[in-house]
């Protein structure tokens, strides 16, 4: 089988670090051993860099939306050239944090910007490019973020209001719904259940590929 | 009279520092003093980091050059919407040391991205917003570099293959020919000649707007 690219997605607090591990376990349990790991954003020194720049203050200045989109964008492609498509070219599985999937979400849904837009900036930086297999842990933005700030302080994006990652999470449904490579986890189980859950799909998966 | 925003264009070496210096000045004695000046890529904290990813070495790691592209317009949205438009609006003339033209001629012409990626992304960041005047210094590549090198250590861009420089200036001859608000300035005159050919371009431009 070639390596594959397979990515968890979701909203804060939906329990990404935890599917990961799980992915990654189940992966070792085929026999598969050799592994990349990804985040978005970031992932690359340049990437990283991008990834502060979206993340962090700088001196109060406004963030653009479409700023922000363009970074997201900018990162992926250095991840994606420089790193993922290596990797898979060489036999290593990548098992990602967050790909095109969180800007179609959170850009798209959370921020409305244009779907033509997205759609423009995806093909040219993407082409056909995806996810062979992406896990989405569905959750109520309201329990997700109480999770994450258990966790400790929220960054810029984690600040916005509710009803944007309400939106987001509108805009992630939509998408899982429409595209067959994705699996919709049901993120308000228990931190067990959800790793019993990918296990699950991960095997359907397996069958199938 | 409303505020303008002027533009100063041209490759490495043609000599924009004093033709900037010749427009403000020409402003001074129009009686314009409330003026704000730019560069691009940078000339906000975000825009300014955003620069030094596009211009510095990394770790070795290659900028593609479409991650070049994106952080070039992500730097020019956050200088647009953040310091010319305001600028602008409160009646200060902005002089930019570049803008648009040159991810034009650059990414466009230089690195060959093609035109309808360059179109969506302009409109998609900047709309119908453009210079009310650009001054587009025309020089011979070979003549610019070696003007350039005279001042010291070059950047991953002015390290680029002659014929790159070239193409660039084809595509900004090109865009200049085409674009009533874009005046050449023959660059290979000494500067001296060239702070006058602005003072003439600039003159003429004063009795039509």
């Amino acid at each position: 089988m070639n390596a594959k690219f397979i990515v968890v997605e979701g909203l804060e607090g939906a329990g990404k670090s935890t599917a990961i591990q799980a992915v990654v376990e189940a992966l070792h349990a085929q026999g598969i051993d050799h592994i990349t790991r990804t985040r978005e954003p970031g992932g690359t020194v340049l990437a990283e860099k991008m990834r502060s720049l979206i993340k962090e203050e700088h001196d109060g200045e406004v963030l653009q939306d479409i700023t922000e989109l363009l970074l997201m964008y900018a990162a992926r492609v250095q991840l994606v050239e420089n790193v993922i498509k290596p990797a898979l070219n060489r036999g290593d599985w990548v098992v990602g944090d967050r790909h095109d999937m969180s800007s179609q979400a959170y850009q798209g849904g959370g921020r409305q910007i244009a779907a033509e837009t997205l759609h423009n900036l995806k093909q040219t930086t993407l082409g056909d490019f995806k996810p062979d297999l992406t896990l989405y842990l569905d959750i109520d933005p309201k329990l997700g973020l109480e999770r994450a700030r258990g966790r400790g302080e929220l960054d810029r994006i984690e600040k916005m209001d509710i009803s944007f990652f309400e939106r987001t999470r509108e805009r992630y449904l939509e998408i899982a719904r429409a595209d067959e490579s994705v699996v919709i986890i049901d993120a308000a189980q228990s931190m067990a259940e959800v790793a019993n859950s990918i296990r699950q799909a991960l095997d359907s998966w397996f069958k199938v590929v």
